[in-house]
């Protein structure tokens, strides 16, 4: 399968060139000079964090930590090797105070509830953030993630701009390893860091790897299910990875308005995000 | 000016008729029974609840009312009389802790970055709840706060479905009366309840029948401004109309995505909400 693989081979150097221009120019389009984007320790937020110093300068970059008590020490080992690499500005602000405050009322919360209640508390701090600072902030998620649904509707999906929306998980990797990210970062299992030892690939039940190999054959190259598994690709991958495309096209979109007038948002009334600016 | 007025007098039995449909269709193609909505006590999620509960009946209807410590009493005391004339479910789940715990770590916000941040606090509860109880959640935003800003990003603008998102806020209240809505919820002085006393109206510096008069003529019939000036409106009530609408617009965008790739989200790759149910 290796002339697959490199159908989703980025040229480097260009790829790096225009992410690092879209972030420069959407954020002074917008009016500002600055951004914010939380901090993982993980791969994505590195990547971005990477993008934005070349963009804007070192001293207009603001990472935030945001961990929960369960968060991982290593997580925040990684968060500060990025902005150790950057030369950023770095806050930690712990989210445990304040999600802990609503698991109290809600005693018998999953811990998939909980991870999409800390997701969407991240979102809330970043974007109170950007009215503090005036700094526009910066999305994380990569394409893969996108498409097969794995983020927080109105959490870690809701930014202002997101340079990497449109990179999948492997050439994530392959940009990072391309910009010089500490390999520690580039090299640790994908995780949501939700609870000890989650990892993202046993969570979806396939690798990146072939996750990215049937997303780019489905959606880039346009191939039916049919001329995939043709290719050899198992039915029960390709079957699970269009079904959590599918079903998680919601979390993609703006809400439904239903039509009374004559212009409707987003339906005859479309204008550029940076309109009148 | 009444030939204007007349031009966004709704057929009341034909509207409510769509919004029921619209609600009833929307949430069963999407799999759910159930639909959860914030209840201030304001007229937007009254009408909201009205119309819910004629499309699924009030045993499938919670209304969560989410008080912070200085919100008013009378606001809880319109949502009760919502939930009254309906027989909705009601919840209450105060936001206080949650939020005191993060404004203790920002001792110098300020009412409007706080604001902000209770609205996300909500949204992030009727999400919660939109898994815990399988329920939709309904947005509450009108025509008119759309268009002028007069939201929270990802707090109460972030919905799944959003019934009065084409209605101006004028014909938000003609559609009340119509409906039955208690006198006490229609009449009462717009307000987001944030401090003692606020009015959107004085926030805004005009009130919402000449903005929907203005937005009408500007939106829906596309009048230039100049047109909209020789039928005698203020200058300064046009213009402040139009650089609201127009500085808002990035609040009905999803974030911007850097394109790479031959498909990206909502350029080439397209599909409706309820796509693959």
């Amino acid at each position: 399968m290796n002339d697959i693989k490199s159908k989703i081979k980025l040229n480097m150097e260009l790829t790096e060139k225009i992410l690092v221009n879209f972030i420069r120019e959407e954020v002074r389009s917008a009016g500002f000079e600055k951004v914010v984007l939380g901090l993982s320790g993980g791969i994505d937020s590195a990547i971005v964090a990477f993008l934005a110093v070349k963009a804007l300068g070192p001293e207009n970059v603001l990472g935030i930590m945001m961990p929960y008590k369960s968060s991982s020490r290593e997580s925040l080992e990684d968060a500060q090797r990025v902005v150790e690499a950057t030369g950023m500005r770095v806050k930690k602000i712990e989210i445990t105070d304040m999600v802990d405050a609503y698991f109290a009322k809600e005693p018998d919360i999953s811990d998939l509830r909980k991870g999409n209640k800390m997701a969407r508390e991240r979102m809330t701090i970043l974007y109170d953030y950007s009215a503090k600072e005036k700094s526009l902030v910066l999305g994380t998620s990569n394409k893969t993630e996108i498409l097969l649904g794995y983020s927080t509707q109105w959490g870690d999906s809701a930014s202002a701009i997101n340079p990497i929306g449109d990179l999948l998980k492997t050439q994530v990797w392959e940009l990072s390893e391309y910009m010089g990210i500490p390999k520690e970062v580039i090299e640790k299992k994908p995780s949501a860091d939700l609870w000890e030892g989650q990892s993202d690939e046993d969570e979806l039940g396939f690798s990146y790897f072939l996750a990215d190999e049937i997303i780019n054959l489905l959606v880039d190259e346009r191939y039916t299910k049919e001329e995939i598994l043709e290719k050899g690709y198992s039915e029960k991958t390709v079957d699970s990875i269009l079904w959590r495309i599918k079903t998680n096209q919601y979390k993609r979109k703006l809400p439904l308005i239903a039509k009374i007038s004559n212009r409707t948002m987003e339906r005859e009334f479309r204008y550029p995000r940076d309109w009148g600016i």
